[in-house]
């Protein structure tokens, strides 16, 4: 545990969310009030801006739009998807770090983002150790995809799943207005965890959810779904709403997405659809009726404006969080989310877990939350879920459309 | 000009919107207040309730559902796609609708719909009129289309545009994060109007739109858009946003979306895209860059948490203004909007047209306001749009979850 003087790196990684930038105000905000930070430092690009030297001052922001970063999608000082070798097979890019660290007097790297980030925030954590060079590290957790070890939610799941829950409602009534049928298949992110796609359950909570719910932790069986499909259409007029994760995939291990074979159109052009292009076409054909597919694709993850309050204001909490324990001299951690439940009110409170931890793991849906028969989610779930989409906040609206928050982005210099 | 006395009958008719139910709330309101009204009925799934005899009682109904019809999204009574054949080809249907219409004394008839639903309303009225039976029709317009002869603009159009400008922006935002390059290519609905598409320009208004917009008006050709994107990307790390009308045909007039051959996937399925994936396939394939094709589907017409409160106010008016001009006198009209801008500030005035303009004909957008080369709009358009899209509304929450209207749908009956 050492009290460092010194400036911050904060870097945001992989794919973003609503929320991510309101974890990146919380250290803004937290950091620029602490005594013992001499700087605060917006890699461009997390880890790919260190490794060119391209961050922003963030001292040189007005306060007002660091604040709207809250409610502004994206990641808005640029994302990376970048993997750092093993420091043991090819330490170039490590004493890149190093240099740029000791140039700027880097004693704070506080890294926002899911496994991977996790797993670069954990490799320059161990580094920084190996060679003697005090920094305080800290991880920030970031993912839609809700599948971050140790934690109970991660920032960013709330906000995705309020949409989900919310535009399948909507999706609902109108795919159902018609005298005539029509089978709905809704493909949704999530390639190894069902988290997002459980979400529809919430919509279900409300009377207005899928008539069936496919995860990526039960394998997929092609044929007892168009039976699950018809048996549904034969109850309810062919009107019939699926919701499936795009991480599917048949016990033989291969993607359901991946078993359509490219072939060309007229310009001569490969031609390839997802998931619920696959499935639609699947159903079109044996049950003979009308089929919508429908890829929430990056509106679920940037749908900023049915963002969750709680949400946000979690994510805000753990970017201080984390400023403020690398401050109190924690360091090589992750911060994560404890649920603490009295009387059936939620709280959530920030915890500290050894980062080694969070790299490259993944948290799934319990098995025991899939119903038996693979095709929907139990009441725990939503029990789990709902009180994380509590609370509306979003960006004040200018001209009828929201208004983001604009950063000058100055680069950082040292004189 | 007839002063009857009887019951109403009001139908939901085509693709819903967001706000097709504030017409209805209006309608409904509006009704169940004149003394001259002795029943008011919503048919189910449209004409084609009245020809089943199947509507629903509306005075069974409680106020606080039917008011939170405002914000209730698709078509609460059920919509229909039923063409009414030439009464002079075949009078089934008329001579059928004539027959409930006496059964139920129903003197006040309004149907809620587009291009397609003013025909039949032109019909219905005009049958009526040629048989002697007093009653008296009024259109109320609805599209988000926008595509309806003679009106400034049609209702849902406005909450449709705003949220594809709300998406768009937001999409720009995750699109545009990281640091290598990304060609997204966002397909909006109107098979031949651009309206919705042009919508998109909103969002550039903002500084967050696209960087080419590609409208059904103009004749689409592949080579000189590929060119286009080739130009952004060059100029731009390879990120590039396009929003494309679904409804683009080639000079010689075939849907570009069609020009995709099918194939059969692994399970022996036939395989086919909409445009934006036949588009990024071409993409991919001639400039070797990232695509990612988004479809808005049905999320741009029932994404009721996005509404403009001009557009639910307005939808509802003009449901309140097609009551109260029948019940003066008037009919065979439909409602449409004029443009009153005294000194900069939007106003909307309710004004009637005659029912047979309305049927089947099309309000393309200008295309002196479509730039030279075909791939933007101009400032023409925002000016026009941008007022249609002001204020926020939107169902309360409950549960973190719109609180949509949840009707009784009482069947009506005659004792």
């Amino acid at each position: 545990m050492k009290n460092l003087v010194g400036a911050v790196m904060f870097g945001q990684s992989g794919g973003p969310t609503s929320v991510i930038n309101s974890s990146a105000a919380g250290v803004f905000f937290e950091a620029l009030k602490q005594k013992n930070i001499t700087a605060v430092y917006g890699a461009e690009h997390g880890i790919v801006g260190i490794l060119n030297e391209k961050f922003f001052d963030i001292s040189k922001e007005d306060k007002s739009e660091l604040e709207l970063l809250k409610y502004t999608p994206s990641s808005a000082l640029g994302s990376a998807r970048y993997k750092l070798k093993d420091a043991d097979v090819d330490d170039s890019d490590y004493k890149r770090i190093l240099e740029v660290f000791e140039k700027y007097n880097i004693r704070y790297f506080f890294y926002n983002g899911g496994n991977d980030s996790m797993d670069t925030c954990n490799k320059v954590s161990k580094y920084l150790q190996s060679v003697g060079y005090d920094c305080n590290v800290i991880g920030v957790p970031k993912t839609i995809d809700n599948d971050l070890y140790g934690t109970d939610h991660c920032p960013g799941y709330a906000s995705a799943a309020k949409y989900i829950a919310n535009t399948v409602m909507e999706c609902n009534l109108d795919a159902k207005v018609y005298n005539f049928g029509c089978v709905c298949i809704m493909e949704i992110m999530g390639r190894n965890a069902g988290w997002l796609t459980a979400a529809s359950a919430l919509a279900g909570y409300k009377g207005l959810g899928p008539d069936l719910i496919y995860l990526p932790e039960v394998p997929f069986d092609v044929d007892k779904f168009v039976a699950s499909v018809k048996n549904v259409c034969e109850k309810n007029d062919n009107k019939c709403i699926v919701c499936v994760s795009e991480g599917l995939k048949t016990a033989e291990g291969k993607y359901v997405a991946e078993c359509a074979v490219s072939a060309n159109d007229t310009f001569g052009h490969a031609q390839l659809g997802g998931l619920a292009q696959v499935l639609a076409n699947i159903v079109k054909e044996r049950l003979g009726v009308k089929v919508r597919p429908i890829e929430l694709s990056l509106m679920q993850r940037c749908g900023a404006h049915l963002a969750s309050k709680t949400d946000i204001e979690e994510a805000f909490n753990a970017g201080a969080f984390a400023v403020q324990s690398a401050v109190a001299g924690e360091t090589d951690k992750m911060v994560i989310f404890e649920r603490e439940e009295d009387g059936g009110a939620y709280r959530c409170k920030n915890v500290l877990m050894p980062l080694e931890l969070a790299a490259n793991t993944e948290k799934k849906v319990p098995l025991e939350w899939i119903t038996q028969d693979g095709s929907y989610v139990s009441d725990e779930f939503v029990k789990y879920a709902l009180p994380l989409i509590q609370g509306d906040a979003k960006a004040p609206l200018e001209d009828g459309l929201p208004r983001f928050a604009k950063l000058k982005k100055v680069y950082a210099t040292l004189d």
